[in-house]
């Protein structure tokens, strides 16, 4: 567990070192596991782990940028005379197609944030982040105000119906979330 | 700032704590105000109030149980043969009939609530469990399990379309939050 004070100094992989410790979260309870777990686990000393990642939460969030960033790029790119429901369930799609090999920690990282509602706190920026780019794009669409109701409801309701299809997805689907995401939105209209 | 330690015992007024701390978070950021700053604002000790309110978290969430509780016994007053989405739109109203009186507090805590995403995490619990009781309402009424990806979109829809109304209301409606909620699920269908 200590870093090798001589020697080849080791690259530690960060997705590596989460998978690690999702699947430990997953399997024996995220308030089971302790940092001290993560890094016996993983083969890399408590110091190297919390360099990391500098907290446990920070373990079970940190892959959902690369989520936010496809998401933000899809949205950018759809033509600017699509309605906005229309824009928002294909930039979902596309947000929702993880490499293969993305696919477990995906599923194990979704799965221990449904079960543990205490997480939400740290994943707040992420979740606040991302309803602000729905409601800034949904009110530039529309040429409405970003706090014009029917706006902050529509986008509630997106990403409500997005975010319990992923987490359906990780308890029960098969494959990738990507079908089940968009045959949710769909139903949206 | 003390207990006086002689003389008739003060009865302190919980709700009255809280629409003081409401308003300074409100007013002034809630990370800006301290549970001292409530304690000398209410004129009670520091001891009291944390005999009331164990952090400052509980002053902001506490009084939504009522809301909850209304909620479930609007529930379960409903007709057996309706639907389900009726059912819901008829209990969301009944919950967000705040008395007039409680109004002024329910404005603020949903404020403090919508500018603050870091309380997400001491609201968990509230907000876990009338989730389920969303689900295990619909799942019953419509014969299949709670896991069924149906159920869970639905009532992810309807809890954060009336949550989005609701947070609408504290920042720019009028009177009580009901009729606003009730109009945003009725064009949930």
């Amino acid at each position: 567990m200590n870093d090798r004070p001589t020697g080849r100094p080791r690259t530690i992989d960060p997705d590596a070192v989460s998978l690690v410790a999702l699947r430990l979260f997953d399997e024996r309870g995220y308030d089971s596991v302790s940092m001290d777990d993560v890094a016996a686990e993983a083969g890399v000393s408590r110091r190297s782990l919390f360099r990391l990642f500098p907290t446990k939460g920070a373990l079970v969030w940190g892959g959902l940028d690369e989520f936010r960033e496809r998401f933000e790029d899809a949205l950018t790119d759809r033509p600017t005379d699509e309605p906005a429901a229309t824009a928002l369930r294909a930039a979902y799609r596309v947000a929702a197609t993880f490499p293969t090999d993305a696919l477990e920690v995906t599923r194990r990282r979704l799965r221990v944030i449904g079960a543990n509602p205490s997480l939400r706190q740290e994943g707040a920026f992420f979740v606040t982040e991302l309803e602000h780019t729905l409601v800034a794009f949904v009110a530039a669409r529309d040429g409405v105000p970003e706090d014009d109701l029917g706006v902050q409801v529509r986008c509630a309701v997106f990403a409500a119906a997005a975010d319990a299809a992923l987490t359906w997805w990780a308890r029960h689907g098969e494959g990738g979330p990507e079908e089940v995401v968009d045959g949710v939105l769909a139903e949206l209209g």
